[in-house]
């Protein structure tokens, strides 16, 4: 009997917001690989800190910033030969995905080199745009409105066909670019439709106008919301939680 | 001192996917209120069911099924005032809302009644969007991909430029637009990549390619998910859970 591969979703940051299914999972599961960027500690690792019993098996996966582009091939066939020689062995092993392992995440780089050959489960998670709506205290989309989730490094004239379409928009990945995504913004008359969330449902979260914004650059955990016709909820916003 | 509003996210079906602060709330709020279609019980009740202690005062939001384009105003007008009187007797009172509160939630019409007048906090949950990829064991979107959520009630030339324009879509509200859908989809060459989701993360699921579909109808809580490039996912499916 193998054991079986769970990509685990974890929520957006604040540990309250797991669900009941992954905090079962994580109380008894013997082995755990998280994802960390080679310039700091694992998100997804700190969301699951509190849950844990201890004594478990732990895989980092060190995934190096430098390259945006493409998934470095190298650590994920280490780490998923690693969770693998788990799985042979008869130990589930659980992958931690911060928000929802298969929205935007790497999981899907160890699911398909493994999801093929042992029992694999995806438990889905609370994704930071659905946080950071919340948070914001406004719909994030409504009735028949159309939604886009746009990552920011795309180049500025796809970005200005998607933020012309949609009726609603999340704009993720924001990082390096904020500055040009901010000026594109403005530029489409869309500023005042626009909101800045900064690492939602924690305690550092920031959330505030994106014009009101004073940096020109964003941390990684960070994501703009724009929803047109949306004026009056950017104006009530209190700049913190409701 | 009055009392406090919550908007519950509940997550997408599955009793044990809702978070860990839903959980803990409905363990002890005095007063809960949810909707139902006037036509059958209510989802977001039955989701909550196996948490409740019992004793809760509770208050059904019927809303009918005929108008699908405007809420019911009066319907949400009495609700409100109903919740708004717990509220200033000192109760907190949970609203309970399938998947995501904010994700084309119908909470956002108590919210916009009485957010600006009591505390009022909203819990993000699991979206049945984020459930279906992961049953489907497929990712939603990845990479730099734009992922587009759309309305199935929208028109014909504008779902064609929605799907042409997306990377990946989620098609939503399909119910009895799912056989023009279907067509719409044929006739864009996309129907290789569309997979078909019913009920998710329940017992009553049903996954599959959206192809082998036998029904010309869907019910409500039902979902099309195209990712273009997803042929290879689409023929590993198993059409059932992984």
């Amino acid at each position: 009997m193998t054991g079986k591969l769970y990509g685990l979703g974890l929520g957006p940051g604040d540990p309250d917001l797991i669900t009941l299914k992954a905090h079962r999972i994580l109380r008894v599961v013997p082995v755990i690989a998280w994802p960390a960027p080679d310039t700091g500690p694992s998100f997804a690792r700190a969301i699951a800190a509190p849950h844990l019993p201890g004594g478990q098996t732990e895989i980092p996966i060190v995934v190096p910033m430098r390259t945006e582009r493409f998934p470095a091939r190298d650590v994920y066939d280490k780490a998923s030969g690693e969770i693998a020689a788990h799985l042979d062995a008869g130990r589930d092993v659980a992958v931690l995905c911060e928000g929802d392992p298969f929205f935007y995440g790497s999981f899907m780089y160890v699911f398909e080199r493994l999801a093929g050959q042992y029992p694999t489960e995806v438990v889905p998670g609370v994704s930071s745009m659905m946080a950071a709506a919340s948070a914001a205290g406004r719909p994030l989309a409504a009735r028949n409105d159309v939604l886009s989730v746009v990552p920011g490094p795309l180049g500025d004239e796809e970005l200005t066909n998607r933020f012309n379409a949609a009726d609603a928009l999340a704009i993720i990945k924001i990082g390096r670019h904020f500055k040009r995504l901010r000026a594109l913004i403005e530029k489409l008359n869309l500023l005042p439709h626009a909101i800045y969330v900064e690492r939602v449902s924690l305690d550092a979260e920031r959330l505030m106008p994106l014009a009101d914004v004073p940096e020109d650059t964003a941390p990684y955990f960070s994501m703009i919301l724009i929803y047109k016709g949306g004026e009056d909820w950017i104006q009530k916003l209190p700049g913190s939680k409701p």
